[in-house]
């Protein structure tokens, strides 16, 4: 039986106010959806199958390198970081996976994964982090100031690659099945490093990483354009996502995190793109206007979120086959992280069932007669229907709160925790 | 003996007024440069075997889709053309070969062949032409609206592979060994067309034309962010250009036209990863600031010309075995053609000579101790040194101008061909 | 009485077959916003009151400077485009005004007012063109090539002045009130103008235009970021043209185009901004991913159009003191124009729709309480709601058509002028 | 007599092994330029008259949201940051005057002033903090999570403006005579806050900060586009400041940050508008590719460098009026600070030394002809004279070193410092 932070009473007495209008929409929706021939239904099972990872450090208070403001209550180490996670899939049913992130998340592995079974949880794929330099850690004495799977210094480069064993070793023991392998290696100027060589080394660390995955793990290499590397980077876009891939074999897939890209790429073409070439790997969610903003999925673009998941649905068995993995990695830093946690996952499971609703046969149709006009209104259609009720419905019925937020700020979750959990002290780091 | 559309004498009395401070430069320079351990004059070898082809549809005066302004003495067809490209070279002597487009420079194969040998030209990589209706051509009753080579009518398609295959034929005719092959297939609306199987279709068409390729030919596709279309494109990008010479095999190649990215992408470490692939196929120069802007090479930001440089003088022999080919695409809408084409021949050799000038044994030793501040000083350092005596030199030993700019302007040509060549009508085409 | 170029019985046809649906779809609407505290009546008659003028441009095929592909049957002058204006307008009902371009649309002004009438439409703010040379014209001698209002010859800038008065006094004449002032000055080098001196010119050319205003009239100046000019433009921004509105005195006002931004701009805040300068004239949409794209509003990112009208319609009297102007600019290059405006409107409407949707009372509640997640889901509540039963009733109020795309494709109106509209010759320009 | 850090002694030896050459090239260089009727010894004196404040939290390690990792020998407090701003204006004389920020410097007037002098070095503009909570000043019990000058609760408002006030008297104290006002204060969602009336709040907290500043002060407002805010920036563009300054009166003035603007924008004419608009109150020099990225001035894009100071130069008088203020603000990430502030200062330098180079009269010739040939060339030619011989001989002659940098390494200043410095602990603070 799983042991829940939130009262299940509390959640039935919330959906008991709202289930008449739930199923008076609900109905109503299948009404409007039958007429175009969808059976409404069908596409709330498609939902609920539908879930989407947390990350571990996403229930902490983000921020920027000008400052963090903490909130009250944030989780002081991963058991209570699981606690939060559990609060997050008990009111929305979106999310019964927890990404962890080693050595952030390091603790003993048989505690982590019974604590994660009495949650009701499992372990999503794995993170690295040689983006950091973690002096307490007697296995991490050498820098990555200047890189780590890339670094110009072979020693920096094993303690890099062992960091990464390492990982996939807890991974395994917590019945992980993946690790997804970012790194901040780059450049600041011009001429700093070779931009070949440090690639060679790149791939030549990876291959070692490859070589210690399990049989049935998978491995997920990151681009992102820039950040902490301002003028280049290693891993900075698909292309070369793409080459490493298919240098390191068929374990090797391609993450791809929406926001980092350069300013207007057309993101869900690159999905497409790793799809025909068998690479696609999964996704890091979130939503952003300028960089890496690490914004709420959804909230600056929805239509992009819709677009991407009009591929991934659009493209059936092909993507089928891939089994992408999805997660959330977003920084929460002027919202409360379970709140916008559990809305995140709900503007997901949004894009897709609007994507489900897109009427295929008669978009081919359009396409197949360059009738632009209704090819475009064929995705705009389905974007436009409001599907909340599908969600709710995909909700309530797994267990979860039909308007997850509210019944969440009744529980006084938080006010909870703040009291059991002291402050974090200081905020920036007076890093101009 | 070649037939020169400038008077030689007119070269040889402009360069007599100059000979004394160009010596005195290349001297003061040539000592300068001994004291960092460089030979100016194996410098100045090298930059003279350095050359870049023009293309015919530069010598017109370019537009925007909201006017054209002409300027006088346009050409009113290939065989014009062609003198004007006969003067670019004759003054910079860096631009000994053309770049054809078909079907606007379609002539008889002979008749281009014999004008091009008197005017000691030859001819580089063709340019077909499918992002345009030829209303008038029987051969192409078909049109491009909606696309060519990724059409979803199969019968659109097959007319776009003819016309390559026949771009091919005419090349093959007058010595090309190369064909280049920019498309605007794309779409302005999401849904339009399938991302995925618009691209299945071009990769199809790609086949036939690389069929047809006689053995010594390579092929050389080209991505670019948007334009004409401007919701998505379908070679978009360097990672989808990759998967297309990937998937044509070892005749394949990328170009890259310095104009075709996404804002603030580093396409240097573009042109390092594409050598690494072995994929390089060579390079449309320019400039821009926006988007695909044709400007003058290095007019915007000539740092950014002397790092593509940089990575080819870094490649060594890596890049020796793929010979990229070196092309202008320019739009000159506010100057004389004719002016910005032998500055632009004369900038690309400026940050040639400028990388050949990198210390890359001290440059190496700085990027393996991490020392970035001395990296980055490496290459400005390079970058810093005015090379104009060099390039000056160069031109001058092989006939051409000290400053031939100004020898073009006291030559009279424009006028000349003013006089002869009557205005072509109309301006704008009143697309706004 | 008005002479519909769409046979009213054709349109009543339309919407017996679809009124039930509509009437179901708004009565539940209804319901659901009646939760909310909204009157869905009261939504609906503000919708309808709610105009955008088209542009008579845009009836035609867009185009970019590779080639234009004309589509059957189009107008062949202002007089046919006054016709496909009246088509959009008996079909969508929220397109009364017409903006016309001068030297395009020159007629009798007798003639064109008596058209208007006759066709129930009327003249929103006339436009002047001196972006590009009109050979034919013997008032324009003078090239604009380097620029007009701007440009360094006074004689240039007085020719351009002239027939911005010129366009004045053809819009007194057929009931305009307005003129927008485009243009394309500026330069594709640094060092080709001096930025401050020619933004002097510009000024001075300016007040001699405001000067020949109506009492009644005022100006509108559009700012760009670029294109046709590649380096700097004139008139490149609001911060520009805020100094341009605050020196032209109190007729003058900006134009914002969604289109004429750098990448990741907030247009919303710019709109606040100038609402706030008391300078917001009013609004070109248009909808863009890259640059200056000029797709339907709301193609590209509907979220983006909904907070530009959450901005206008939270900011209530300040607003109305201004009455901006709202106006269409796209180029239809791949679509039907008549039905890309008639869409577009509509798409306008929506926009508008959902953001009268927006509980300002609670949003502010949230707002000072820094309860960043309310006050975003505040907006996102009212955009997600599927509105297009309000604005179907507002068009079939209006005599309009419930599903007007469809209403026009079935009213034979493209056949019929394609028959009589000899197809125009030639499509792109060889401008590459 | 000032006391230096670095013994005057070991930049006499090190000037000598030099002298040589740099007379040599001087004299070389001199003889070019005055062919082109340059004066070089006149130039020389203005390059020595021109200074650029150092920020005070310059000489630490910056670092990102994702990892600071800190150098050996880094400044504890601002005494320690003096000495490091000492040893950068005693070898590069470039640099006399240190900006301090509020609170991170803070300490008796009366010492600071003290030390300044006996380093020979000065105080420019003062920058307040309130981007950041400062949980043990006393002062400041209140948030600035939400925002500081313009936030919603009046009570953090009053907070924000008083730390501004004292930060003013801190500087009256110490011989300052500006105010740099930099505020994060912004959203990460649309509805978080309305855009108008948190301008509104942040102006009405401005003008009591006006009120507070000493007849002789200036205050300089500084806009960036995004970060720490991800949606919306309350002071985000050049025409929002422009707004500020104009509503806050004479003592107002807008300062630049070259790396605080969109994608592609021309930066060089926002100087121009500026100095129209009699705003221009400054610049925070750095240099960047893709967002504040902080880097090395002139290190991504040196001809963007020369350009705003091709603005500077031509403005003549209208520039002299208003006397901008010029600092570097950068973050030293993987350089030492001491050599990039020392390099940073001779790349503004350099770019000013290139700008006096420009041939004024043949320029205003040039566009008044519209020759956009010779005027981009005219340009280019200033900017590809190698300036360094210049730059060097006013360093020597002041005092300074003729290899700055290499002077550095070879004082050994960094390690003695590293002896007495304890390393700071800590170095990623686990923002993702």
């Amino acid at each position: 039986m799983t042991m829940s932070p939130i009262d299940p009473g509390l959640i039935e007495r919330h959906n008991a106010d709202r289930r008449k209008h739930l199923d008076a929409d609900y109905a109503s929706l299948g009404e409007r959806l039958s007429r175009r021939g969808v059976d409404i239904d069908a596409i709330a099972r498609k939902v609920s199958a539908f879930t989407v990872a947390v990350p571990s450090w996403g229930v902490g208070t983000g921020g920027t390198r000008f400052a963090r403001f903490p909130g009250p209550g944030e989780p002081r180490g991963i058991f209570e970081k699981l606690d939060d996670c559990a609060v997050i899939q008990a009111l929305g049913r979106a999310t019964p996976a927890v990404s962890l992130h080693i050595p952030w998340d390091k603790a003993d592995p048989a505690e982590l994964k019974g604590r994660a079974d009495a949650l009701g949880l499992r372990f999503d794929a794995m993170n690295s982090n040689t983006f950091q330099d973690h002096p307490s850690d007697p296995n991490q004495p050498l820098s990555y100031k200047f890189g780590s799977l890339s670094h110009a210094d072979r020693a920096v480069r094993e303690q890099a690659v062992a960091h990464n064993v390492e990982t996939i070793r807890i991974g395994t023991a917590i019945g992980s099945k993946a690790i997804t392998v970012w790194i901040g290696d780059g450049t600041n100027f011009a001429g700093q490093a070779d931009l070949g060589r440090s690639f060679d080394r790149y791939l030549e660390s990876m291959r070692a990483i490859v070589a210690a995955l399990p049989s049935d793990w998978r491995v997920f290499t990151e681009h992102k354009m820039y950040e902490p590397a301002f003028y280049s980077t290693v891993v900075s876009d698909w292309g070369t996502n793409l080459m490493i891939a298919q240098e390191l074999g068929e374990k090797a897939f391609c993450l791809v995190d929406l926001g980092h890209h350069a300013p207007n790429t057309n993101i869900e073409q690159i999905v497409s793109r790793l799809i025909r070439a068998k690479k696609l790997g999964g996704f890091h969610f979130n939503d952003s206007r300028y960089g890496d903003d690490d914004l709420d999925a959804g909230s600056i673009d929805p239509f992009r979120l819709f677009l991407v998941f009009n591929e991934l649905v659009g493209a059936g068995e092909a993507l089928d086959r891939l089994h992408p993995t999805h997660m959330i990695d977003q920084s929460h830093n002027v919202t409360d992280p379970i709140e916008s946690l559990i809305r995140s996952a709900n503007e997901i499971r949004r894009a897709y069932a609007q994507a489900l609703l897109v009427d295929r046969a008669a978009l081919t149709g359009y396409q197949d007669a360059n009738d632009a006009m209704m090819g475009s209104e064929t995705l705009k259609n389905a974007f436009r229907t409001d599907v909340e009720p599908i969600l709710a419905k995909a909700r309530v019925d797994a267990g979860g709160a039909i308007d997850p937020i509210a019944a969440y700020r009744g529980s006084g979750y938080r006010a909870k925790v703040a009291a059991e959990r002291p402050a974090s002290v200081g905020g920036g780091g007076g890093i101009v």
